[in-house]
């Protein structure tokens, strides 16, 4: 397979209602069969009129922004300076929600398209109507974690397949291939970028060669691409979601005896909770360890106690309790409090999986 | 800007100590100046000796496998099930650390090139002693945050910039651009990626049309691409920071006036944090505010006080204020605990961005 991309130049300046088709087509009348479209989101939005009016500067500029991002946002990932990243409605993470002040006059901004699948199924069926059988990716600029610099992925498509899937095929040594899926429309968009220009009215790129011949249909769109926040293992920031942990150390459960699942608890982890503490417990307050412990539902004991007996020592020994039942927490330790006269007993439990 | 993406069919299987530049010569006669060679990590690492050998089965090979893990990580960035994601000690973020057990025997495993940037620099010199002036990138699979499926991008790179630098440029309508830099070599990789098979000995992908000419100089390879931990956001996955934000918790430093910022202490703050633990107080515990207040650095100071006077009601207060505490802590608020007959003082101030 070798492919070819081109830009599509002299495109113009994109207005709301233009038939995006018509101008493919004029600036592109080479275009064939299997060809895949790769169209900037921006151009798309504008045509769709996924704009909002904003002031041109100022406060009232700023104050407009931020409630476009407010409805744009479906939840804030991270935070940090200026860069709000969020998850969209439409599920993608962005930073400001791919809301976008460039290549647009200074009184708009410029929307992620409503739904981008939709949107390429309408331009396929536009170029279909013309007689040409293609795929239509639609691909915006986004940044990702660990990596500097921005590169192009998909938003919508269809007419292709988003993955590339190798699961079930061996290597010539006979090894599964642990690879399974490439996320062939994401890498379509960023070879698309790099024929494209960010000012030089290059909103198109065509990839030939990739699609042996016209797509049999519409497909799945770029929905599948998209992972959803409870099986990513990024789905907060890290400040954020070390803040989370501190908003679950303040709420705790007590706990009951009930509560306890009666699962080993592991000696290691109880030892390292210990050491999480040691240094910020108060002068005075011992602690002790009991394995094995099995009443109750609980497989091992600590036994808090101090040795003052004012109200001020028993109130940091119970702010002692709460920071050890906190260090437990994070080794997945399960904890009952039982406060008694001479101090306070830990029961304890491993936590489920 | 027209590119053309070629594979490069008939290289065979690559063993330690192959001269790539030959085998890449051989199976593409027609490669040309400029031209970008997007060349597979695991055969520069297989060429290089970059392998560890291992037990081909049970569980020998699983503690191998193991050990080598441990041998190439940095840093566990994320752990879930069976995947962990490291950063490794060249700075990439991947999981297992890049290290790939397809493409080589069973009593191999591969791991990525010791220097990919070295190692790209390395292949260049070898086309250019043979009169060739073209770019090498050295690419690899990797997985990425809130989309599923994989990616090519780049390891080592030479004789290409990594970005395409769009700072200071404006668009048509006068506004200055907002997106800075493009990861082109990323997007060369993906590219490549697409003419690439995984199991049908397609290694090397060649794009022409990308520079002009042939390139003037090795750049700076791959290296600008990495974040370093401290300036991403997401430099640990959220179960980890959560855990990390539990054991911050655990750690709250006890404070006193001298630590205390004298900041002023936003209401809304303590109150959301009152929200915090209002369902997570022992029964009893009252809290009342106080709002300004300003001894010792204190710019606010809370009350909390119980209804009995028994120890163990004693000791459910010292917890009440460490959850409190913690609670003000996740919203930057910072405290200082004073224990006294009739109950506890939290003085409070704003904390420093």
């Amino acid at each position: 397979m070798t492919l070819e991309i081109r830009p599509v130049r002299g495109i113009g300046a994109i207005a709301v209602g233009d038939d995006l088709v018509d101008q493919i087509c004029a600036a592109a009348p080479w275009l064939a069969d299997g060809d895949v479209l790769i169209v900037t989101s921006k151009i798309v939005s504008k045509s769709e009129g996924n704009l909002v009016e904003v002031p041109a500067d100022g406060p009232e500029r700023e104050a407009a922004r931020a409630d476009a991002l407010a409805t744009e946002t479906a939840r804030v990932v991270a935070r940090r300076g200026p860069t709000t990243i969020v998850q969209t409605h439409h599920g993608f993470v962005m930073a400001a929600a791919g809301i976008d002040a460039s290549n647009v006059d200074k009184t708009h901004l410029v929307l992620l398209p409503a739904d981008s699948d939709a949107s390429a199924r309408r331009l396929r069926a536009g170029f279909q109507a013309r007689g040409l059988n293609v795929a239509v990716v639609i691909s915006d600029t986004m940044g990702r974690t660990w990596r500097n610099g921005l590169t192009d992925v998909a938003l919508g498509a269809a007419g292709i397949a988003p993955f590339r899937d190798h699961r079930g095929e061996t290597d010539p040594y006979g090894n599964e291939l642990a690879i399974t899926q490439m996320a062939v429309i994401d890498e379509l968009s960023a070879a698309g970028e790099l024929v494209k220009g960010k000012i030089d009215n290059v909103p198109v790129a065509v990839v030939r060669g990739y699609l042996g011949s016209g797509p049999d249909d519409d497909g799945p769109g770029a929905v599948p691409l998209l992972r959803d926040a409870a099986s990513d293992m990024f789905s907060l920031g890290t400040a954020e979601a070390r803040a989370a942990g501190l908003r679950d150390a303040a709420q705790l459960p007590e706990g009951t005896h009930a509560d306890l699942p009666g699962l080993p608890t592991d000696p290691d982890a109880v030892r390292r909770a210990l050491r999480t503490v040691a240094d910020h417990l108060a002068r005075g307050t011992t602690v002790t360890e009991a394995h094995p412990f099995s009443p109750n539902g609980a497989t091992a004991a600590l036994h808090l106690q101090t040795t003052a007996t004012n109200p001020a020592a028993l109130m940091r020994l119970g702010a002692d309790t709460h920071r050890l039942r906190v260090a437990l927490a994070a080794e997945s330790v399960a904890s009952v409090a039982l406060p008694h006269d001479d101090g306070i007993r830990l029961d304890l439990s491993g936590a489920p999986a």
